[in-house]
């Protein structure tokens, strides 16, 4: 299996990638030269690690046929000051509704299976910084 | 310094990702239960790396005073058969135009420069899987 993407430059720090048949226009904020017409790129490395494990703990909780009706999860990452700059601890949250009436002992095991075991970007961000995750029920 | 991404789930495969302000749909693909409506989470860690290196690479070669008119990269990745699925091995091209008539010396010390020194997206993923690189002239 291949993963694949192409990239073009579109003038200052303006980049249109090409992912998976859809554009992705990424951008630096103006203090770094940019127009912020889209998202910082390693700010990508989080979006894709929610969306990784998110479509492992729904599938999850789908065949274990919890009532799930809303679901977010909020990922932050500490950045190293010195180059090349990069992630020095990541945490992650999953949260669920309380009103939804989950058995929280699923939720726990949906969401441990895909760190442990299912979802690769997880995988991927591990190998290079420590990545803390919980669950809240709001 | 601080990275941050919140993710909504939308139903199905489908999220959105609010990333430096702008909306990033995640999805994945009709195969897998999605409905294709964005990219898969894993490839936005290459659209992630192409952007990191882009922006080094147009900002050194700016200073040099390079006449850049095109620029473009081509990122790929294996992925591991079992679970997670890691990336095995990352191949990034970095392509320019020959009739912009760069110095070869520049380009090479200005993508050296990003893929060693600067690039915090490259570095993360070095962490786990080689990362090989090259130039091409089209």
């Amino acid at each position: 299996m291949k993963s694949e993407v192409s990239t073009a430059w579109k003038g200052d720090m303006e980049f249109a990638a090409q992912v998976s048949g859809h554009e992705l226009v990424i951008d630096a904020s103006r203090e770094d030269g940019g127009h912020d017409k889209g998202p910082r790129p390693k700010a990508l490395l989080l979006a894709g690690l929610t969306g990784c494990t998110g479509m492992d703990v729904v599938s999850i909780l789908r065949k274990m046929k919890e009532p799930v009706t809303w679901f977010e999860m909020k990922a932050s990452a500490e950045v190293s000051e010195q180059h090349p700059k990069k992630y020095t601890s990541i945490t992650l949250i999953y949260q669920f509704k309380k009103s939804d009436g989950l058995n929280p002992d699923n939720v726990t095991k949906a969401c441990t299976l895909s760190q442990e075991k299912y979802c690769g970007v997880s995988a991927i961000l591990k190998d290079s910084a420590p990545l803390d995750w919980r669950i809240e029920y709001i």
